[in-house]
């Protein structure tokens, strides 16, 4: 009896076991091994404070202290050695890994020793009103011996006297306004331009093109002074009259040797005769000696928009007037172009899930001069952003997916670094690239931040301007206490004023071989001045007074806004990096798709009309595009996040998206530029053009003797169109959908 | 005291409850999800066995039957809407969906009621020695009304009286002889070619090239009759007298009104005028005409290797001989282009777990007659492998990654369907596919196994040909149980008697886009003949005599080497679709990368030096591809299979080996082939060079008049190979190295 008492508890006891073994077993599993369930998680909000809280304002200011403390031009021992060293010996001990990459290409200077220089030029020869060939120093940090003097670079050399033509910012208008208003003759003569609204190069392209022999850039200062002329350096930030911009007149991207194919040792180099780079000679100076040339002038009074704020009467010449009518002006230039080794310098953190997926951050490296502005307030944000990340690692952190820190070389020279890098590592970048997000300069002013990017990332990008604390106190006690609240009150968006401004990527940096060579989605952002000033650019741009002086005293004293930059930098990495599901907006994409297509119908839709032609495919195909970019954001919204390959395939299909806008044959056959819906103005290479294949094809078709073949070609670029936007709608459908429409029965 | 006991009872009971849990919570667990065990795990084997059970030779002859029963040229009714239409429902209702793609395309047909032919013109303008305009009847299964007479597609229509000139292959070395050694003036002539060597439309370029008027094709016996001149057809597989080739001559793939967009509603159409299309009438004739012409000529008796086998005296013309020799040659050609609606069809197997990544299968539909070789005796195959493969889908079979059927239309008129649908879908099939598997035939012969393939899949094609039962009983019997076996000893390597031989894929089928324009690896199958008959193809290539007959009676009478195809062919696609890993092997592409190098290393390796050039560079870039290829595989095969992500990795490095071999600039400047490793050769369409760029560059280039220029290629060409093959090593090597050496410090 008690014998079976002591059976029976022990019979309830293994049943009590077996019933706990199963509920332990089947009632609370399955359980998701940790991992699995870690994968499925954004990453934890806390990373995102804490970066912020890490990024340093005091740092960004030692690090620009070191970036600007002397001149670093690309191909100089401070650039290609000591920024370089430093850079890569920071990631190696800090992130995971560092490599330094070489490319051998052609840079241009001025001859140290036989300066560059603009005289007039009398009848008996005798040279008079000669340039300054020196920009004259105006605070002591800048007096170094290695500064290269204001020079363009690719400009060849040569010795051009002639009559000077004023043509005020050299655009197409601009010479058409001269040759067909005028009926001016340009051939032989000295163009005098003055920069702004367009890219230098085109400038000189153009002014090649309508026959002139050479051709002096300088800064007005209605366009770089932004008060009166004496709010100059070093007491404000207005250009001094002894400040010349320094820059490229290179219409293309990346050594212009090796076109397509990175400048490595076993590279093919072209032969410079057989390339295409300036052939008319170039230099640049102040807007104190241009007075002096302009005020000399003879010819019709220069139109109203034509005339700058110089205390001069403005004239278009040809040629001086009296009492220098038989003078010339002569344009000496002894610029030479060489090949060197300059360097790009990468920093990787290993994503811990999608290694393979990169968000690849980039600053060029390089500076005209001391660069405090361009690019090192960009340089200087980088290593703190980088810094600031290496401190999250040691606490614990490690991102989702992989991130690639970019130290680009040769930038200033045309994209050299970044478009030799691309194309070098296309394969890899291009197939891993979950997005490239740029700062070439961290501020350029403080009204306001100003972004450009494709449309797929304004949502992240507002987002992360409303995560960022507002640099600027007035603005805090305004009540507008992020960088988003004030962005939208001082650059709100054309089409939508309750949204902040986003402009489009043109090649102005190195987001340029990214999106346009690889189709990455690419962002850059930066602090911008008032836009009211209707500045060309920041004052001070490629000058020598661009110093550690200016930026500290007169732009942002206590590094608060280049703080915010970094901020928002991490912010918008952290968010690609580390969550789930891709921060990307399609149906924002297919907005401004829609929007783009309405502006066209009313440019050119009449024109159009007239040769039996219409929108009609493109808008089509947009609306097929809008559908897709709906349905994928629902699927997206309700994918299961515990299956990874069902999150990776969602992903996937949203990196696919500017991939496919990418035409392998380039846009209007110009393989340096292949993105079918932003690609430079072939007549601006600073800004984008929306359908740029199509707008190069109607541009000034009134014009062209052939009017056949050139509304073939609107035709065929209008198909273009069509077919890419459809192309990359049928990315966007769900998978077993092949071609447009599902194939499920 | 007895509740006492009855509480420690429970307590007892609880804690063994709880131990319970515990044990059956952490000692059993963790468990992965099912769902993630499964997708650990390489597909069934069973599922092999059981798709080579459910493939039946019965099935596959009566869809021969079916295919073949009436001629199908691309634009026909029966082709566009019969077939496609069948194809269509059949998918439709037994894979998970299917779908009809629609291109207007450029097609060529002869004129019905203004038949082609060749006659001899006497000097007062009579006509006698007409050609056969209709292919004479053999069997009863080729009297049809719908036949179109043999031509040439794309041929312009005219009329052309002229010289004859035997031309033999008309290959540029045949070309050579009579311009260089004979020092003949071909200009005006009408050239008689016989068939074999090149693809046709080389032939008629370099006839163009060298002068020709007209060109003749014909079918000369010693390349299309193995035997004795009376095993002919309808008695045994040789092409009878009355026999002729069509063939298309276009020397680009796909519509050439279109070329690189697709063919759509919205696309921009190129005027005819606009395009390169063959500028000298042609027309093919069979060996019984061709031997009235070629017995009648003058001139001297041709060399040995270009005497075929027709019982006459071959010579080399010009014009005939006596009494014949004020007679001309007329060829009579009334070939004409029309645009057209062809279509292809896609059916399609979703993928359990990554649907996004697609193993695609093809064959083309349109035959020049009744095609029940080419390509029907595919066609039959590809529908017995899906009818297989939706048993298994009945059956509980879901494949990890998803199949896609397609059936191409207009292969024959140069890859047009396969082409547009590659333009029209690159974006998706060029990002998803993992692998392109063509059967255009499925046999020519019974022999054996012949294969084309890029390296990476040699290994996989090797297994599947070892589990496939060999066709042919006498075999078996000699102990060659698998299809492997007869392989390797029939078709052996060249460079390694111990493995079969796989060729390299030219243009000569659907192949070409997949993997000239999008870089993805592919194959193509088929049964052969014995290679000792040295056959120009099989005998009754493209004549109206590939009917049921030939095939049933002639060729495969149980329908067991069809069987054998569709079983290697859905092996191969079982393992690519359902195996945890990619069967890719990368080790291989580098061993075959290094004989290249060899072989061109004996082959330019002096005549470089001469030049101060060599392959260094390529051998360096190939010694850094076999290093990652090895470290690659042995990365994959330590892969924790578990980890879904870490899989993706791997596999997505695998995939992307062969694009990065695309170089999107083209091979010497061809858009249409982009593979730097394997493009066609420059001089026959039909075969692959190996670093086609470099081998064109080099080609006859003592005889090109700018040394200079040409040696300037060469090295150009030597730096787009060591750059090429060095970025499908970063694609290759681990993720955190960027672009060749590890990050790592």
């Amino acid at each position: 009896m008690h014998r079976m008492k002591i059976l029976g508890i022990i019979a309830i006891g293994v049943a009590f076991l077996v019933i706990g073994i199963l509920i332990g077993h089947f009632g609370i599993t399955p359980d998701q091994p940790a991992w699995l369930q870690r994968m499925s998680k954004d990453g934890d909000p806390k990373y995102s404070q804490q970066l912020f809280q890490k990024i340093q304002a005091e740092e960004i200011r030692k690090n620009l202290q070191f970036f600007s403390s002397k001149p670093h031009i690309a191909g100089s021992t401070q650039e290609e050695e000591v920024l370089v060293n430093y850079i890569h010996k920071t990631w190696q001990t800090s992130l995971h890994g560092a490599k330094i990459y070489n490319y051998t290409v052609l840079l241009s200077y001025p001859n140290a020793s036989d300066s560059n220089y603009v005289s007039i030029l009398s009848v008996d020869g005798i040279e008079s009103d000669l340039s300054e060939k020196v920009e004259k120093i105006l605070s002591p940090d800048q007096n170094d011996s290695t500064v290269v003097n204001p020079f363009n670079a690719y400009s060849p050399s040569g010795v051009i006297v002639g009559d000077p033509v004023y043509v005020n910012y050299a655009t197409v208008e601009d010479f058409h306004y001269l040759t067909r208003n005028l009926s001016m003759n340009l051939n032989g003569t000295v163009a005098i331009a003055r920069y702004g609204k367009i890219f230098r190069g085109d400038k000189v392209k153009l002014g090649e093109m309508f026959g002139c022999a050479g051709m002096i850039l300088y800064s007005d200062p209605a366009d770089y002074v932004s008060g009166d002329l004496d709010r100059v350096f070093p007491v404000d930030w207005g250009l001094p009259g002894t400040g010349a911009q320094r820059g490229t007149l290179l219409q293309t991207i990346g050594d212009p040797l090796t076109p397509f194919y990175p400048s490595t040792s076993s590279a093919f180099f072209l032969n410079e005769q057989d390339i295409e780079l300036p052939k008319i000679p170039v230099t640049p100076i102040g807007y104190n000696d241009a007075a002096k040339y302009l005020s000399k002038m003879s010819g019709m009074e220069a139109p109203g928009q034509w005339k700058g704020k110089l205390n001069i009467t403005y004239r278009v010449g040809p040629g001086f007037a009296s009492p220098f009518e038989k003078s010339k002006i002569k344009l000496y230039v002894k610029t030479y172009n060489i090949q060197k080794t300059i360097k790009n310098v990468f920093g990787f953190i290993e994503g811990q899930y999608e290694p393979d997926r990169y968000v690849v951050l980039g600053n060029h490296r390089d500076a005209w001069v001391f660069g405090a502005i361009d690019p090192s307030s960009g340089t200087a944000t980088m290593m703190e952003l980088s810094r600031a990340m290496s401190q999250l690692l040691k606490e614990g952190w490690r991102p989702r997916r992989s991130i690639l820190f970019c130290s680009w070389g040769a930038e200033e020279y045309g994209l050299i670094g970044s478009t030799e890098g691309v194309e070098e590592m296309g394969k890899v970048l291009g197939s891993r690239t979950v997005a490239y997000l740029n700062v070439d300069l961290s501020l350029e002013g403080n009204s306001t931040l100003r972004a450009l990017a494709t449309p797929i990332l304004h949502k992240l990008l507002f987002a992360a301007a409303k995560k960022v604390e507002n640099p600027n106190p007035d603005e805090v006690r305004a009540g507008r206490r992020s960088v988003y609240d004030t962005w939208v009150k001082n650059l709100p968006s054309r089409h939508d004023p309750n949204i902040p401004r986003v402009g489009n990527l043109g090649s102005g940096s190195d987001y340029a071989p990214f999106l346009q060579v690889l189709g990455v989605s690419a962002a850059d952002v930066r602090y911008t001045y008032d836009q009211k000033y209707s500045l060309a650019s920041y004052p001070m741009y490629h000058s020598v007074y661009e110093t550690m002086h200016l930026v500290s005293h007169l732009m942002d004293q206590g590094f608060k806004y280049h703080q915010a930059v970094a901020r928002l930098w991490g912010e918008m990495a952290l968010r690609l990096a580390d969550d789930v599901l891709l921060n990307f907006d399609c149906v924002q994409y297919a907005e401004t798709l829609r929007r783009i297509v309405k502006d066209l119908q009313s440019t050119y839709g009449p024109k159009l009309q007239e040769h039996n032609m219409s929108l009609d495919p493109i808008k089509e195909a947009v609306e097929g595009f809008h559908q897709a970019a709906k349905a994928l954001q629902e699927r997206a919204e309700k994918v299961n996040r515990e299956n990874p390959l069902e999150v990776r395939k969602i992903n996937d299909q949203l990196m696919q998206i500017e991939r496919s806008f990418i035409d392998p044959l380039g846009v209007g056959g110009n393989l340096l530029y292949r993105h079918v819906i932003y690609a430079p103005n072939q007549h601006n290479h600073y800004v984008a053009s929306s359908f740029p294949g199509l707008a190069a094809a109607m541009f000034d078709i009134e014009n062209d003797p052939n009017q056949e073949r050139r509304w073939q070609q609107v035709k065929k670029e209008i198909s273009i169109v069509a077919y890419t936007v459809t192309s990359a709608s049928s990315t966007m459908q769900d998978i077993n959908s092949i071609g447009g429409v599902s194939m499920k029965y």
